[in-house]
């Protein structure tokens, strides 16, 4: 006969919780395989369960239940939570911020983590990253946007941050409603535009049939991070070897997500280009007005707190280093690469 | 009195050369980096060794003791063993070839590791990325380099690959020395000009002194990839555990090499300009002679070989769908970013 299967007990068991559904193989996609990583690099004896958004709490329900030390791990955007602090956006993205590699940069070997893990100790957090989007796209909109004055009393869904803000101030009007209802809103015309994430994301949601104007670049997300944020208390309390595991599935698992949306994206693009969809630039003037509503944003928030300032200024800092540097390497290259025939 | 120590011995033991010296924080520090990850994801059960240049094997001798099956690591520049097989620059890098982040989706997410590993195969070895340095600089020149007729009779020393080839088409004399001797040849003029990567590892060598024209973009290193060669009958025979910890660490230091960089690079930069380096873009008739030149290199190996035929079309496949969605996310926000002050 067969002897009976013996399974080892995992010696610690978590359970994380993403704000983000199954239905996003690339965000999702992340949690899993920092998930599967963990138990093959501990041999089985430790698991992280990975759970959907609203299994085990609400999607912006997750900083809570860390807090209150209910929960071990969550997959999360940073900048969700910007209600309870504005520095939370640092974390993810803010309006013209940094991109992939110069936000990689700064929280790996800038101020940047050392920063954002001082501010999330107060939430018994500390983070790491979860990948990156790279730098999204400017949503889906019924009629083009020419000009600034198109955007005044516009009917968009928004993600979170501070994004937001600097839209209302331009006369956007921001509508809160589950992703599921979004399709139909526009289709009836009580929506007029939502931003999302990029092509690979946006195409399965269908969008280009009622709002076929695709705008470019989403200067509000110019290198999204996608977090993992840890139990504080959790994490301190794991052994040595347990610790490292976490941080070394979590450079798996950011690595992985990125190579991905970079190596799934442009196929999308294609795809929808090919189903309907209009590419349309952001015109100079509606950056400009972006620009300028987001700084009134950052300098308004600086006022009321030195703590988001100091924040900023250096990852201001940091940034106009990588400008200048990236401008004598990788965007001179890619200006020369991007005008030959490969 | 104190109970003796007891030290549990590593339960795995192996050792890693690298083709690089300690004198290069970054690259070596992502071999440390390694290693210091395996120990801490196994307990301490499994231990690589890290060995400089020349310690255990000749900086190029790496491949051969992989394949003779004398040693289980290496960390090197896969472009360097273009004498053995041209197709190992697409390891590493080629001549107007991918940027980091887009090397990073080929090989995780579209053909690269897979056909790179295919082809490894023959000489043992099983690869992963150990870290990108990013676009790198065009070197340093004695004399300012204004048409492709400066070029001719050009004594220079250079890296591994192909971009060799193409500039023995341009008339650059390559010479070979030791790096410790190029900094004397160009004092005394016996050298003209010298590559090697970017500020920070540039500056330590004092080239500016002697060869004070420093040009960019790099374009034969547009996101050069340094590698982790494994012993493959090694890693084949280790435990799925410490499978997974191998690969796991290669993710954590990889990550790390690209963030420092990108990190440090723009502070070196500034320095170097401080202290007398002439910073010069190559001219647009220079990129187009070196992108000519390559492609005749290309279509050289193409004509001999179906391999490289293969993989050389994949990537620029892969390449054009890159740079087409690079053009409606990452490159049009870095142009506006580029243009306003931060």
């Amino acid at each position: 006969g067969i002897a009976p299967a013996v399974h080892a007990q995992a010696a610690v068991r978590w359970r994380m919780a993403s704000s983000f559904p199954k239905s996003l193989p690339t965000i999702y996609g992340s949690a899993e395989k920092f998930s599967d990583t963990v138990k093959a690099l501990s041999g089985g004896k430790f698991e992280v369960s990975v759970h959907a958004a609203g299994d085990l709490v609400p999607a912006f329900g997750v900083v809570d239940a860390l807090q209150q030390n209910t929960l071990e791990m969550a997959q999360t955007a940073s900048y969700y939570f910007t209600g309870k602090d504005p520095i939370f956006a640092f974390g993810c993205a803010v309006p013209f911020g940094l991109t992939a590699r110069h936000m990689d940069a700064w929280m790996e070997h800038g101020n940047g983590r050392k920063y954002m893990d001082a501010f999330f100790a107060q939430f018994n957090i500390t983070s790491m990253s979860a990948g990156n989007t790279g730098t999204q796209m400017g949503g889906w909109y019924r009629k083009e946007i020419k000009t600034a004055a198109d955007l005044k009393g516009l009917k968009m869904r928004m993600g979170g941050g501070l994004f937001g803000e600097a839209m209302a101030k331009l006369g956007v009007v921001a509508q809160n409603m589950p992703a599921g209802e979004v399709y139909q809103a526009l289709e009836k015309g009580t929506l007029d535009a939502t931003e999302f994430v990029g092509p690979f994301d946006d195409e399965r949601l269908g969008f280009q049939k009622v709002a076929p104007f695709y705008y470019y670049p989403g200067w509000w997300e110019g290198g999204a991070e996608l977090e993992f944020f840890i139990n504080k208390k959790a994490f301190e309390a794991l052994s040595a070897e347990n610790k490292a595991i976490i941080r070394a599935a979590g450079a798996v698992a950011a690595r992985d997500m990125t190579a991905k949306y970079d190596a799934q994206n442009p196929a999308a693009l294609k795809r929808l280009v090919a189903s309907g969809t209009k590419l349309k630039p952001f015109s100079k003037e509606l950056m400009d007005a972006g620009y300028k509503a987001s700084m009134e944003v950052f300098a308004a928030h600086e006022a009321k707190s030195p703590e988001f300032k100091k924040i900023h200024q250096d990852m201001r800092a940091f940034q106009r280093d990588q400008v200048l540097w990236s401008k004598f390497s990788e965007w001179r290259y890619d200006g020369y690469i991007g005008g030959v025939k490969l």
